[in-house]
């Protein structure tokens, strides 16, 4: 049998370098101090900064107990309403919602940093660019250059932010390079990464760029525009039966669907005002809060998440 | 009577070199073709693109009759929203509201021109300063610089101003040389400057520096912080009533009393949601519309007072 102990020991050295946490001995709920088979949910509310409606919405879920966590876009134009509120909020669970385009039509924003400084992030105009289809060429440096901005502009603003996520996950899903320069922000802020392993087969630099004081989730559900709206309640309670063990992060989208939401998103409904506000509306139900008791389902913040970082 | 005589041609001189267009031979509303006593008036609303209640109060307001001229604020988030009405609705009377302050708390913008070549124009955000009070030392040169890159952007996303104005005068009231600036920009694009004679006592230079074909406007009527909300359809009537010959601008601020609105501006009430779903009120109804036909007041636009302009 030594040959192939041998072949199983060469398997595990290639594993441990290339996914290193996936092979880590304790999951993120025993490192936490819950038994097995535990069922853990981060509710983050995605976006907030971007109008005064995702502001509304999801300060009012923060302070029901509808979402427990939620991240920050520094550079729209409804920032300093939401740094307001997490300085007067110290406990709230806040994070930073790393941002780079800028995708609506009617309504947008530009970079934190001189928009000469990251001239691979802007369009003609001066605003992030709508998307990053066709010949956008990012550069990772200046992408290095506009999240720092958006760190600093943070934290001189008062936000103590507990971690970093991207928004539209473009700092996920574009490359090793790009996931790095992200990571390397996060470490020298000693914040975690929303990263999970959800993501690791399509993008395998993922796992292999984060190393063992990073925290990696084991889930996400996150609504897509293929369920239809009279399904968004059987979409999450659906989620919530099948919840795996482990800690998964819903990303839901919070807001009211008011004039100004409706306007700022009128050229697509797919995250548009009606959709933010089915999210809003399932998410502080008592069908919801009715289906974490049933399903024995505990709630888990990034503040706490972050305990376990030997970074910390 | 030689020295009188003498006296007067002294005195003559000194005001044409001081007040060169006060005693221009021919009034505005003269070079207009109107008979002389003929009181003319702009229903001008400002802010268009700060936020989308302005937008959708101003542009029902335009539709409407309202008012028929607004000027445009290219730094701010909602600028291409009304970009978009700009370019689809080519016959409005549309100008550049040229903006150099974020006046607000909750909800704020910053320079189009890369924020590192108007370092003292940005707080250390980079937004626009929130007043130019205390210390600021304001330079001109970068606000040439900002200014044509308001205008570019503007140019670039389909609006053709027909005229350009101050976002709270910070142009107008702060010196030769800021005004002078705003003057070079308006003769490089060919556009009226909104000035007026009411303002020449108090500032001097704007009278000095304005040339033969520029256009100045007669009077101002704009309500302050004085008038108590039950009196503002009587401010606004007893104006209309005793309204001088000439060409008088009302420099109004519609906007709809929504959520958007009460949030941007719930720090104080002045130029506030309530304020400015008063000016809407105000000149969306009848009671304006009867005193115009009873005053006998007639509309003008910049459109038809840039024709005069030998610039053009």
């Amino acid at each position: 049998m030594a040959p192939v102990f041998k072949l199983h020991v060469l398997l595990l050295g290639f594993l441990l370098s290339t996914f290193p946490v996936v092979v880590s001995a304790q999951t993120l709920a025993d490192r936490l101090g819950y038994p097995p088979g535990t069922k853990l949910i981060i509710v983050h509310a995605d976006d907030l900064g971007e109008t005064h409606a995702v502001n509304a919405a999801a300060t009012t879920a923060l302070q029901s107990g509808a979402v427990n966590s939620a991240s920050l876009m520094v550079p729209c134009p409804w920032f300093p309403e939401i740094a307001d509120f997490a300085k007067s909020h110290p406990e709230a669970d806040l994070g930073l919602h790393l941002t780079l385009t800028s995708e609506r039509v009617y309504y947008r924003w530009g970079p934190v940093a001189p928009s000469d400084k990251v001239p691979s992030l802007v369009d003609e105009n001066g605003y992030f660019h709508h998307d990053w289809e066709g010949n956008q060429r990012i550069n990772p440096k200046e992408v290095e250059i506009e999240l720092r901005a958006q760190v600093e502009r943070a934290l001189r603003m008062g936000v103590r932010p507990t971690h970093l996520d991207s928004h539209q996950y473009r700092l996920i899903m574009n490359g090793k390079e790009l996931f790095e320069v992200m990571l390397r922000v996060a470490h020298d802020y000693k914040v975690p990464v929303f990263v999970n392993k959800d993501w690791f087969a399509e993008h395998p630099y993922l796992a292999s760029s984060v190393g063992p004081d990073d925290i990696v989730l084991d889930h996400t559900v996150t609504i897509e525009p293929e369920v239809p709206p009279e399904k968004w309640s059987e979409f999450y309670s659906t989620a919530l039966k099948n919840l795996q063990p482990g800690v998964t992060e819903f990303v839901i989208h919070p807001g009211f669907d008011d004039q100004e939401l409706r306007a700022a998103t009128r050229e697509r409904a797919t995250w548009g005002a009606a959709w933010r506000e089915r999210d809003y509306d399932f998410f502080s139900s008592q069908q919801f809060r009715n289906l974490l008791q049933k399903e024995n389902i505990k709630l888990i913040t990034w503040r706490e998440l972050a305990q376990l970082s030997k970074r910390k």
